[in-house]
């Protein structure tokens, strides 16, 4: 279990500890001889979990990113993708920088992460992944046959995946700054016509369906970097998502919401829904599909697999009607053969998740503040 | 006068040194218990050059990136962005990193960058930018505020260019890796029908323009890192050209070629059209704008302004009958006041650029091998 994040009220409302008002409405700092609103008053610098996908993610993107660009209200509306209309067509638009470490880990690599999680992204939104670009900053005195190694995944990955990298860009940095390869993709994908999937379109009512078993991916990773053993080898489940979520298409055009719980885990997906949509998300644990290598890696590293990143699942809110038939479309597909049903959405409580436990309890699902691990994508 | 990076054999033709085969054809090397070809023989590192736009950067992409990801020829055919078809429309897509030090300089930041960096790849294909994903790596330990300020000459930027930030990300590495802020952007661009604008279009005959003063922002960024003083403040050229662009453009559909020499300067643009046509291109040195502070700086460091970086110039390539209208058009434009008509594209020495001197001999301007100074992008 993580340590609480956030606190909840007598009224049932969640306050996210360390947030703060918008800037300007704070005392200014001098920087490299400019007079700057300070953003942050509790993080006048940048600490790790401002990249860790939770509160403090949110708290650096609607205070800093949001007003600079001037168009906050669009963008924080907008899921894990842009959608644009062009000549006629929708396209999907999305962007994603990669930082793992290692850069290699069991059952996947950077090359494979920049493919898959741009690709899944794009899929979020019911859109199949067409184009991506690819950016490398290098650093200076890494290998050129590991760069070599990288791009050979990436390109593996994407001819999987069913996209096409048609521009990219190369830059060097000094050894010491960096960590030999760091990558970015942004991706366009085009949207069927019919299509409307984004967090707001939750309802109470709807089926949360869950593609297969969770946390693979954070434990691999930690299994490999923080030199862990769990008796077993763990793999990542990184894996690109497109097809089946056409699979889930083909049977109802009117998926509410998909969700590709990376960072923070399932819990900041659904914690992010039920607050775009203002509804109350309720999830049986017991029927989250946990598997027994990453439950015994939890219990002995006192995690909470709801918070552990994934790279090949989704989450998707389904209206009741269609989720048996979505259901056994995902069971049908190579990356959904373990889908389950794991809670539903609901009126009660909105913007809260809260989870029904093994012994009958319930208990607030809090966002997380940062990332258990940082640098897992 | 950069030193020589390559040698002209008898028959006129160009031998980048240090320019190996394709991967594959050399020894294996072990890189993390994995056996992989060695891809760079000359090169088993990676070198900062590796990042300068230059023959080392065209190596790198030739022989480690392209062959990955399969796509090779595809990719090798592009300019600075990719031209897709959505929905019956043209569409280009393009995307850049920065990674320049410092954050902050005479005439403009990093987050300026990011946008016309961006913004000027579209415009390089005629096209008309419309909306840009923004991707941060924050080091840890960074002040908010410089994120801020950073952020909000992002914005800014993107407002003068008419273009919509739409999708974002934010990573964050640990102190001592990154430097403060890399920013990545892609960008999508609509293309007018009937335009058709990529190096290959070259022909013998077309005059040779250039939108105004070469050299500014490398020398900005080098007065204000390497503590140089040349008793006057230079400033960055860093501008977004699309408005220049749609004003050549609404002369005549049928510009041949367009390149904003960004690394590499001047020369790596006009040697990789010469390259790309297999057309040679006739420079008169004389002719090329290189304002006072620029050319003093380049005397006293021994540097050629042709190899200079700018941020806000093109370079394009026009057919005779329309060049002087379209020169014109730019001088009529705040961006292009200071055009000038610098050579002609002929049918000798194909894949070769020449420069005719002030004293009346010519020079082979050759391919950088890197960047004179690295991180000016």
């Amino acid at each position: 279990m993580l340590p609480k994040l956030g606190s909840v009220d007598a009224a049932g409302s969640v306050e996210a500890v360390g947030s703060v008002g918008p800037v300007g409405s704070v005392e200014a700092v001098d920087v490299a001889g400019w007079s700057c609103p300070l953003p942050l008053r509790d993080h006048p610098r940048v600490v790790m979990g401002h990249g860790g996908g939770g509160a403090l993610s949110a708290e650096l993107i609607e205070n800093v990113f949001l007003p600079a660009f001037g168009n906050g209200p669009a963008l924080a509306a907008l899921g894990d993708s842009a959608a644009l209309d062009v000549g006629g067509a929708r396209i999907a638009f999305s962007t994603d920088s990669f930082v793992v470490r290692p850069l290699f880990f069991p059952g996947g690599s950077i090359g494979d992460l920049a493919v898959n999680g741009t690709v899944n992204d794009l899929a979020m939104s019911g859109a199949r992944a067409a184009w991506l670009s690819c950016a490398a900053i290098l650093e200076e005195g890494v290998e050129t046959a590991v760069v070599a190694r990288v791009a050979r995944a990436l390109g593996a990955a994407a001819r999987a995946a069913g996209v096409e990298v048609v521009t990219g860009d190369t830059k060097v940095v000094e050894a010491g700054h960096g960590d030999g390869v760091y990558l970015n993709t942004a991706g366009i994908g085009l949207i069927p016509p019919g299509v409307d999937i984004r967090p707001q379109r939750a309802r109470p009512g709807d089926v949360v369906i869950v593609s297969g078993e969770i946390g693979l991916h954070g434990v691999a990773i930690m299994s490999v970097r923080e030199g862990l053993e769990f008796g077993v080898e763990i793999e990542s489940d990184c894996a690109a998502l497109g097809g089946l979520v056409a699979a889930m298409l083909a049977v109802t055009p009117d998926l509410h919401v998909l969700r590709d719980p990376t960072r923070g885990g399932l819990a900041a997906s659904l914690h992010e829904i039920a607050s775009a949509a203002g509804v109350g998300v309720a999830v049986r644990e017991t029927a989250v599909p946990v598997p027994p290598q990453v439950a015994n890696a939890c219990a002995v590293l006192g995690l909470d697999p709801l918070y552990v990143a994934n790279e090949g699942k989704l989450v998707a809110f389904v209206p009741r009607d269609r989720a048996e038939e979505v259901l056994a479309a995902m069971r049908a597909h190579p990356l959904g053969a373990a889908a389950a049903v794991i809670g539903e959405c609901v009126t009660e409580h909105p913007g809260m998740v809260v989870a029904r436990t093994a012994f009958g309890g319930t208990r607030v699902v809090d966002l997380p503040l940062g990332e258990q691990l940082p640098r897992i994508c």
